[in-house]
């Protein structure tokens, strides 16, 4: 699906505690620096659906595991009406990045805290994201 | 003492798991993006210390506890020969900046998980920074 990356990322394992890579400014997926922020979400919880205009995202999930799908219903799109989903954890620790225009959702699926870092390519903006009720956009979120 | 900054950060409440700030590219303590990666640190480790010479620190603690010590020995510094001690955590949820040139070293205090945050003005590059051994900046580190 154009518009949607995941990259490899390191984890330095380290007696004290390990280090985890999240995003390099050299990173072909870095779009620019405008906001980082942790989002939670609780087990079976989902949020969503949201699209940004211009925003693109930069997920990582240090702690807990979280199912993301994206959504694409846009107009010239090859891959217009499909989904895509990915579940993020340490032990699978990758990057997933999103380009604007595609919607994105998302479910903790860890007994207990599920966090994600985002590293958005701007500031927060209520005026460049659209939200969707859960329900407007079918999909089956019960866990296994 | 200069070059350190403790900045209040928004922590928004929501039933389906909470949103903790971070930075953003306006923040009067961004000095540019370089590079975020996560840094665990067991219960009673340190790491440190270390001291950069063209890196800013932008620190937070999402989950667990860190203790955070500053130590300056700048030439021309007011305060060379001070300490400066934080700890943060989800219930003192700060941002903890540290300009270049002063040392710093960390420890977990929380039992579980005590992961930091650090978004870095700049790519990580071993030729700017220097290392001493824990016991070479004196420093009492026992826990309460």
């Amino acid at each position: 699906m154009e518009g949607v990356f995941l990259s490899e990322l390191r984890q330095i394992s380290h007696s004290k505690g390990d280090i985890f890579h999240a995003l390099k400014a050299t990173d072909e997926s870095y779009m620019g620096f405008g906001e980082a922020y942790f989002s939670f979400i609780w087990k079976g919880e989902v949020k969503g659906w949201k699209r940004h205009t211009e925003m693109t995202l930069n997920l990582v999930v240090p702690q807990g595991k979280i199912r993301f799908v994206v959504f694409d219903d846009r107009e010239q799109s090859q891959t217009k009406g499909e989904y895509k989903e990915f579940f993020l954890s340490p032990d699978n620790y990758k990057r997933l990045t999103v380009a604007p225009d595609l919607w994105v959702a998302f479910q903790g699926c860890g007994p207990r805290e599920n966090m994600l870092l985002n590293i958005a390519s701007i500031p927060h903006d209520p005026k460049e994201s659209v939200n969707r009720e859960i329900n407007e956009v079918p999909y089956d979120w019960s866990l296994l």
